[in-house]
């Protein structure tokens, strides 16, 4: 088999036998042919697309390129959920510990932060001490001990995808869903994990903004994961603004300990606990997501999901007084208020550049090199559809430097569109595929 | 501007402005981003396909990447031509001595053969001495002795495309009519040439074996080449069989001397002079194709035009006494003929197996490292149209190693297709495209 002709099928809409796959896969990891030819070879399947056969052997071949972790020692089933990312998303950091502390293992390996969207392990490393690279044994110990752990992707899970990638970031190959779906398939599959609760987002914030290709997106995704033995069910939920009232890392954690003591912003709140009951359900802990949903609010209300959190915090080497002392997180300095330039009704918001905004103060990534200000952050203070005044708050920017402060202050003021009439309101989730 | 920005705008059908592709080229050139970039934008570019204008800009931007020859001390016009590859097809060999005879200059940057097409430069290379790797400098004094120069593609000359092609045949984003266009326009137009007449070959040994695809290619190029000023024409011509009775690299000189001797295949010779009379026309040396048809007999009858091959030779330190002793060239020791297996009328001919068959036996290459063996060779004793009986000659292995003759023999014999009716003659020229 010949890198070439394989480009030249593609490249031609011709569709790959599996064997064909997994030597493309195989041999590019194994450095037996260069980037050049992948990164053409992922043009080609970009504009020509795969069809699922042709997925599901990708995300297997991308599986298979490393280790996928045994728990086998382990007696409960082990479920994990996935976020396709947006601005204020922190469920992970809530709803690990109310399935871990409802009985079932939760082995969570997360990414990080990239342009608008924020990233777990970012978050987690607001808190002081959190190791987010634990080795695979490490990993397996702390999973064992307190029933959710939550890591980095090591070099022994899916080295084919991070390969991948990486050249894809370069050639412009990234926004296609057959090529999204075996990458993040490829490396949740690889925790070795029974049932998998896909988070995809739609609107302005998410990395599909509109619904059809959410739902696509989340087609395929379940599909696959159903092809190779898993539970997989995906809701479709809105990120046509942030979710929750804070976004930026220690602001997220604060905003999550809010939530895991039963108060927190109601759409955080709601959407956290409906992805945990769906992982209850499918990790066979209860007989209905119905069940599943009294038994998430019961973990949160008894205060065992906070203590698992703390459990957690402590066992990968962070401060567990955090959860009690907020003011252990790093802060920030100086606050500067966004106000409304007129009065009405908040008619839709540009969440991207919330994101974007955030990024400019230091609380998130523009190159995977930068490094980022877990301190800083925004609050949000209106949601679309409030009502507002003019000269009103419509944000808070929490910053260290003040220097982008005024250029943040400009894109987030832009970024609220002020109305007259009281727009529609939203559904948070939109659909659920594959229930 | 970013290379992945014009990656994704190529991938999303988007159109390059002039400045975004005179980026690309140069940058590349310089080698500012990697191949697996450029490889991703050729993929895009060769699926979602490029403009008129963003061809010309692509043309021009390889033609800049070098040095563009500059002959202006030279009183005379300057001609060339290009054809797309065949087997058998030696007319540069023919029609450059022809012209140069004529009174115009031909400054002839030529090519290498590859597949199962031959080269001209692999050709005169058979003539003993004859040094193609000539520089600049030496080329220019060449031509301004005897009014042509025949070499290689030098480090100067469009060095991007030099660049590119090596990474277009790596990701098999070979074959794309835009691609070849700049590709071939960019080398050709960097000879300094006034005037260029294109030889587009069609059938079963072109390229582009439909005559509407060399069709498409033609218009491109005659296109591409007016706006950038130069007098362009292009005739499509027939490639369903070998142009002329030999193909290899000594039986390719013996036959062009012949041809220039007034002798010859008629099908060889027609073709050369054609192709003489359209540049001696573009050339402004004749007010028509025609007087250039009655000028280019007059320099085969007179003798001038062998002369000057002779000249030229000499100039470029090849053997001149070649032209009248062939027995200097390098030859075969063995022959072994191809019969037909049953009696009828030569109804066609896979002309690409009969490149291959040439190949096999050491007067090809098959890969671009590969050594070539300029005495072996192939004669063909039967045209399509011919009657032949079973049991009679198709053709004649002209040979040195005797391991690969019996898998080109049976290649041979399964090339002619006989059948009971003599099939309806074919034209030799097709069309001619911008006359």
């Amino acid at each position: 088999m010949r890198a070439v002709d394989l480009i030249r099928k593609k490249r031609d809409s011709g569709e790959h036998s599996r064997e064909e796959i997994e030597y493309l896969i195989s041999a590019y990891t194994r450095d037996q042919f260069p980037d050049y030819q992948m990164a053409a070879w992922l043009m080609a399947a970009w504009i020509r697309g795969l069809s699922r056969p042709e997925l599901a052997a990708l995300t297997e071949a991308m599986l298979h390129s490393g280790e996928v972790v045994d728990h086998s020692d382990l007696p409960v089933k082990k479920v994990d959920k996935h976020s396709t990312g947006g601005v204020g998303d922190k469920t992970s950091l809530i709803l690990a510990p109310i399935v871990a502390a409802g009985g079932l293992a939760v082995p969570m390996i997360s990414g990080r932060g990239l342009g608008h969207t924020g990233g777990t392990l970012d978050k987690l490393e607001a808190i002081p001490g959190f190791n987010t690279f634990l080795n695979l044994n490490d990993f397996k110990r702390v999973l064992r001990e307190c029933g959710m752990s939550l890591i980095g992707q090591t070099a022994e899970i899916a080295p084919a995808d991070k390969k991948i990638y990486a050249l894809r970031d370069a050639t412009s190959t990234v926004e296609n869903i057959g090529l999204i779906c075996a990458s993040i398939m490829s490396k949740k599959l690889a925790e070795g994990i029974d049932a998998l609760v896909l988070d995809v987002k739609t609107g302005s914030g998410a990395f599909m903004r509109k619904e059809e290709d959410s739902v696509a997106l989340a087609e395929v995704m379940v599909e696959t994961a159903k092809r190779m033995g898993k539970k997989c069910v995906a809701l479709i939920t809105e990120m046509g603004q942030p979710l929750g009232q804070f976004a930026g890392h220690s602001n997220e954690v604060i905003e999550s300990i809010e939530v895991l003591r039963g108060r927190g912003a109601s759409d955080l709140r709601d959407l956290s606990l409906e992805l945990s009951a769906w992982m209850f359900y499918l990790g066979e802990r209860t007989k209905s997501v119905e069940e599943g949903r009294a038994l998430a609010s019961e973990m949160v209300e008894s205060g065992r999901a906070l203590e698992k959190f703390r459990e957690c915090i402590r066992l990968q080497g962070g401060d567990p007084r955090v959860i009690d002392d907020l003011s252990l997180l790093p802060g920030a300095r100086g606050l500067a208020e966004v106000k409304s330039p007129s009065g009405g009704f908040v008619a839709d918001i540009n969440c991207l550049d919330l994101g974007i905004a955030l990024a400019m103060i230091g609380g998130g990534r523009e190159k995977k090199e930068d490094r980022i200000d877990h301190g800083v952050g925004l609050e949000f203070h209106k949601r679309i559809g409030d009502a507002v005044q003019a000269g009103e708050t419509l944000a808070t920017i929490r910053y260290n430097a003040e220097g982008p402060v005024p250029a943040a202050k400009k894109m987030i003021a832009a970024s609220y569109h002020i109305g007259d009439k009281k727009p529609p309101s939203r559904a948070l989730i939109r659909r659920v595929i594959g229930g």
